[in-house]
């Protein structure tokens, strides 16, 4: 089941690095990309840095509609990432395409990609320069969701046995999110 | 036995997404600070994004340097790393206090925290109005090294009984770097 998770809670859907895949929408047409390189910046608001290639559909469709979707996909979609991450939008629908199930967000035109782990709803703060310079997008999350069964409490509750989020190394090669460490207090 | 990491490969040793420790140094002091939020945001040259908020000594001694280091600590390091998240430098010493031994770098004056998974030298490239909005810092990485019992032939090699990164939750819940997952190609 999705869940709503508290905005001041947002930044703990990503705080761990994992995989994002980044949807978009606008006049009709849609896509998804994987990222590896999004992470959160603040608490309250909740907002994220996201790197965004150039020449991707992703940005073309972010950039035109002010909005997209963060989300973290999870060790039963790794073939998906992976695909959604090495393949153009530009060539036809990955949803489709790659088995992607697409599903109406709350407050934005972007689609939540089903099955995933959580869901941070974004518009987009303008930072030309930034965006110019590094291809990094500051986002503010405005609505979240997460699986009640992999997030609840405030946090990640992932089982070894079950789904959980991946970080990715390279060409294809992820990490799952392995067992919990706990600190002692310092 | 630390080797080097050719600098087209050192987004590699944080694409993963796992915790980072920042350590400074200028004029006699050097400090350390755990932060979640680094990310890489470019190849070649290999560059990072990092916040480092306003009132840190880090943020201090890394504007008055240009330089710092980025390491990744592991799963043996969990207390140190969540006690240098948790105190400030300008309280005393951390690496005396928590125990963290300072080797000397390369290339800048802030030290290597022994023990890490990784290392990488960085200077600052000055982006004033990321860092005055966002609190966000671009460094680009001038050497980069890993231990090389857990990163070799330009990729992570984790054992699930040995030493792996680890990802901060919250509230010094840490989740160890967890089993590989391969994607099929897409």
């Amino acid at each position: 089941m999705r869940s709503a998770v508290e905005l001041r809670h947002a930044h703990r859907l990503l705080n761990h690095g994992p995989t994002v895949l980044v949807s978009t929408a606008h006049g009709g047409r849609q896509n998804v990309m994987a990222a590896a390189w999004v992470m959160p910046i603040d608490f309250e608001p909740p907002k994220f840095a996201a790197v965004i290639a150039a020449d991707t559909l992703t940005r073309e469709l972010l950039l035109a509609s002010g909005e997209c979707v963060l989300q973290a996909p999870t060790t039963l979609q790794v073939d998906a990432t992976y695909a959604v991450g090495t393949h153009s939008g530009r060539d036809g629908d990955k949803f489709a395409r790659f088995g992607l199930v697409a599903e109406a967000a709350s407050l934005v035109q972007a689609p939540l990609v089903a099955g995933c782990a959580c869901w941070l709803e974004c518009r987009r703060l303008a930072e030309p320069n930034a965006e110019g310079a590094y291809d990094l997008f500051v986002l503010e999350c405005i609505a979240a969701w997460a699986d009640d069964t992999l997030f609840a409490r405030g946090d990640w509750q992932f089982a070894a046995n079950g789904p959980r989020t991946i970080h990715h190394g390279k060409g294809g090669g992820f990490f799952a999110t392995g067992e919990r460490v706990q600190a002692a207090r310092g």
